[in-house]
């Protein structure tokens, strides 16, 4: 095992973005060790201020998803900042010539610029819709029916708050730029890597075969509640106003679930009476609403520490709904006991348990998580380093307003 | 451009699953093109059946997350079908070696044993939580305070119907899997990648703020109904009973939207009498009840054919909530259209419109949709292909119960 180098120490990605989709990709590539070099204009992107803020302002948004990224604030949309900014992307070396956006580029930016100036540059932009019109995370989500299908149907559609197919169109944006970047390695050859955020989600919504069961089977699935579709599952309130997730996939997983509980024998009986079987997943869906009742006053009477005292079989398949607090209070695998978290002092902003990737390489250290840059803070020291320009070359560039970051950035 | 070599065209990935996450991943390496070899226990894994079914009992599920894939079906049990398995994870190539698990493997298919055999293994497993205890989509997403924000809080938790984590953590696998082939490329170095679905979950609701946010500012998010979070974005009923979103981050798009609904001026005079500013996405966040309560009636008059013609500026940002069957009839990005799907023919099943990837590669083909083996299909192909066992010796282990897939597999 090589101590010294991350997995993808070396590469490096120029990102050029906002919001949450583009951000995140290049966030998973710097915790696998690239050097992702965000370019922002002058003051910032559009997300600078995104909520939430700490208490002087700050967004904290930024601070996550910029985190061990290097941040260069130029003028582009100046003639020679947008040409710094291609210089930067172009810049020659087998690991570079890299760029990741999720912004409208032309001219100098464009891909058929960009490609004039480094014929193997690997370009990958994230778009809303194919057609190029705008898109975000809830204006895809509405379009492919899962809110519709969230709660209990009465009260018309439930939004989704993690943005999920952002986070799903960033790893896409990496497993994208990583198949490309073989690609490259093996013949060469660069491209020009397409992909948009409402494909994203109608693309995962197809493969999880909800369009097949809609044109097959001609029915429309409905709301229905906390319980799992296909198998056994549902939510329950505690004595104590908690409330847990249970389910049971694995007749293992079931037969846990009655001898933990003791109610197999009364609901095999009720089951019986219904025509419901329980034996197998699809027999246990049929049958939720009777299982959910005899399990609710179960778990009603008890509270959320007697529950966890009797669920300690291994087969059972359950766990507590939890505020973000209260995972931080209570969930080990959320805490310093996790390699994955540590607790990290951004500066400015105070000791936040901060994640590194969840990909554990076993032949490969795993990057410490960071922290994100101030803006522009590593303008001089990119165009020294990526482009070879010397201190009066960078400080002409300030004097005449293309670049930022100050005079701590050309440190 | 080759017209002939998808991206990942010759990878060569043994993949022993079952459920969500894993099969999802080999798909997206399928839709690139690789040789994803999914390997079953005779008579199939757990998900063989796994709900929604077509009227002939197959499971549309299985059909769909495991389309463009070989299966080889054997008695994983045994140790001679252990034994088999292995040497198919390891066989020799420089584009093999690759297996990728959601399931406990150990003695000949444990990492130790596999990489004594080839030690350039590439193995990637993925866990339910770290310490190896079994999760899933649904007890992991109950776990990061997700299901305790959505809704308007009032009914308690509320699950998240998409499998989010389980999508995000198969990009993942694919994103490290890639990222440790280029390393074995550039070092001839293999290694065991470990993930875990809590990981995912817990790093990504930290990456997205919500941890800094619960730890700097102190406090705790609550349920916010069908609000855009940090910006203005709400969902409406219009006249014909349909639902919209409608959302405005920049101030570009809040100017569209108040010029295509008149509404600026009565605002902009309610919002003054209350001390709320419009001019900046913060303050439209603040006032959201009171622009909720001016447009809600807006849309309520209108149908929302009648809003889509007024509604025509691009700026806009805005979607109709669709359930799957109105995404199929109204939404031409979700149809042939769209060169990311195609109307597919799946044996057995029918025509169903099948997503490729949604990667546009410039310099690499699209792979088209394919449709998935039937259960142990490849097992003779795979068997001849990838170890050079002669027709006698398959027969042999056919006769043995070491294999199965009938003799259709054998073809």
């Amino acid at each position: 095992m090589n101590q010294q180098r991350a997995i993808l120490d070396g590469l490096r990605i120029v990102e050029f973005s906002a919001f949450v989709a583009a951000p995140t990709s290049g966030l998973s590539m710097a915790q696998l060790g690239a050097d992702v070099i965000r370019v922002d204009p002058i003051g910032g992107n559009i997300d600078i201020g995104r909520l939430p803020l700490d208490r002087n302002g700050r967004s904290l948004y930024w601070a996550s998803l910029n985190r061990g990224k290097r941040s260069v604030e130029l003028d582009v949309r100046s003639p020679a900042g947008a040409r710094l900014m291609a210089e930067l992307i172009t810049a020659p070396g087998e690991h570079g010539g890299i760029f990741v956006t999720n912004l409208p580029v032309d001219g100098e930016l464009g891909y058929e610029a960009l490609a004039r100036r480094r014929p193997d540059l690997i370009m990958v932009q994230l778009a809303g819709s194919p057609d190029g019109t705008n898109a975000l995370d809830y204006t895809v989500n509405c379009a492919v029916g899962f809110p519709l299908l969230t709660g209990d149907g009465r009260a018309g559609p439930i939004n989704s708050v993690m943005p999920a197919w952002d986070v799903i169109a960033a790893m896409t944006i990496a497993t994208g730029l990583l198949a490309a970047e073989r690609h490259r390695r093996l013949t060469g050859e660069g491209q020009f890597v397409k992909l948009a955020l409402s494909d994203v989600a109608m693309a995962t919504t197809a493969n999880l075969a909800y369009v097949a069961d809609a044109q097959v089977n001609g029915g429309e699935r409905r709301a229905d509640g906390n319980y799992l579709y296909g198998a056994y599952g549902d939510s329950f309130a505690t004595a104590d106003a908690r409330y847990l997730m249970v389910v049971a996939i694995s007749d293992r997983q079931w037969r846990a679930l009655m001898k933990a509980t003791g109610m197999g024998d009364a609901l095999q009986a009720a089951a019986g009476a219904l025509g419901h079987r329980l034996d197998d997943e699809a027999g246990r869906y049929e049958a939720r609403e009777l299982i959910s009742a005899f399990l609710r006053p179960w778990f009603a009477r008890r509270t959320l520490a007697q529950i966890a005292a009797l669920f300690t079989d291994r087969s059972l398949l359950w766990g507590p709904y939890r505020t973000v607090r209260q995972m931080l209070d209570e969930d080990p695998r959320c805490s310093e006991a996790n390699p994955i978290f540590r607790n990290v002092e951004h500066p400015g902003i105070g000791t936040v348990l901060t994640a590194s990737t969840p990909l554990a390489f076993g032949a490969s250290p795993r990057v410490p998580p960071g922290v994100a840059p101030r803006l522009g803070e590593h303008t001089g020291a990119v165009l020294a380093d990526v482009l070879g320009m010397d201190a009066a070359a960078i400080e002409g560039l300030r004097a005449a307003g293309t670049i930022g970051g100050g005079a701590a950035g050309a440190s």
